[in-house]
């Protein structure tokens, strides 16, 4: 299996990252800066290909004139990974049905930079591994520890278990996320876009949180709302 | 002149928010669940076409089978929108040359989730009012005041007139968003994704504030940035 990264951050960061190996970096004929990308990609075939031939292997993604075959993302199972010793104020982001790449890729991309553990996600109706999602998360797929889990309910029930607060976002809920307590482990759960959270991720949940929003527009977008939840728990940890 | 908003949501919001005449509804021959759309459109023609044709019609605009063509969003200029009361605690934002129409379309739907009086921007370099941003917003253009600027510095000079602070956004700004005090009339200024603040922004900035990033990814994307200042304004409000 092969996976296709596009674009110059995601390609840059993932030879950077070094987590994965690269097998052929295929460039635009002429294209300037990118030094820093070929003096990375050091010991991975290097091939110039017309814009023609390198929109036709990137299938409709931003390629920026860069697009690196490598071999896939390394993703651990949540069985597997939950064993790892974390600090007593981790903070995971877990993912209900987040079905838009772009949402997915922002999500990792502002998770990685708050300094979370991971990002959790089911293996049914889940945003791929895809170049659009890796564009979004401009490098950010390459650091954070990607986490699947078959059933997202059971997952919850295995975060509980190793002492992470289960704090499901949930426009509804009456508790304000300002005014809950999120130190100590937290495992964030962002529902989908469009359905919000399942009924048995509410239930599995030890906290219910709302993002007050007023005026005609009531909701926010799913990216939007997980990097406001991240960030207060990052306020909370600077802030006691 | 003419503007196309595409996709269910903006155009719902659209008709519902009845700031600009619609002028003609274009729908998907067969498409189901368009009631609400329908019913709001008393008044407006509606015309059924096939998928073929709305898709050019709409330039490559996601338009889940609605196009509503519509006079311009009406957008205000900062020297008269100025002149507003505004309230002791209302909250702006600025944006410096924010170019990706899905970012402009996402900080707008983020300012009016969260209770924001106007987004300004300048003339050049910026994002245009277009179906992707419309789309990105989720309807939220329809309702927020969209105000335009020749000259950014010189309009930061009038908010400040008009007794506004200026924060920016600034990666490598050492006051932390969340030590500042951002209750009062808050400008909150947006730099462009790729460069940042223009010097003559920053320059002109009452506050200088960063949001605190950690690991190897360092940047936030600019919608994000714009989301996670957004929400800690609202919780100043809320919390005193």
């Amino acid at each position: 299996m092969t996976e296709w990264v596009a674009g110059r951050t995601p390609v840059l960061e993932s030879l950077r990252a070094g987590r994965r190996a690269g097998r052929k970096l295929f460039l635009l004929q002429g294209a300037k800066g990118l030094d820093a990308i070929r003096s990375l990609a050091s010991g991975i075939p290097v091939v110039e290909r017309s814009r023609r031939e390198l929109d036709a292997l990137a299938h409709g993604a931003v390629h920026q004139g860069v697009l690196l075959e490598a071999d896939p993302l390394p993703v651990a199972r949540l069985e597997d990974w939950i064993g790892n010793a974390f600090p007593d104020d981790a903070v995971a982001v877990a993912l209900d049905e987040i079905e838009d790449p772009h949402n997915f890729g922002a999500i990792v991309r502002s998770a990685a930079a708050c300094g979370a553990c991971g990002v959790i996600f089911g293996k049914r109706r889940a945003a791929p591994l895809s170049p659009a999602s890796l564009k979004s998360a401009a490098g950010a797929m390459e650091y954070i520890d990607l986490v699947r889990v078959s059933n997202l309910v059971r997952g919850l029930g295995l975060l509980k278990e190793a002492g992470f607060w289960i704090a499901a976002l949930d426009a509804a809920a009456p508790t304000v996320l300002w005014d809950a307590d999120l130190r100590g482990r937290i495992a964030l759960v962002v529902g989908s876009e469009g359905r919000g959270l399942r009924r048995l991720v509410r239930t599995a949940s030890d906290l219910l949180l709302s993002i007050p929003v007023s005026g005609p527009i009531t909701s926010l977008n799913a990216s939007v709302s997980a990097a406001i939840a991240l960030a207060e728990c990052a306020r909370q940890r600077r802030h006691g």
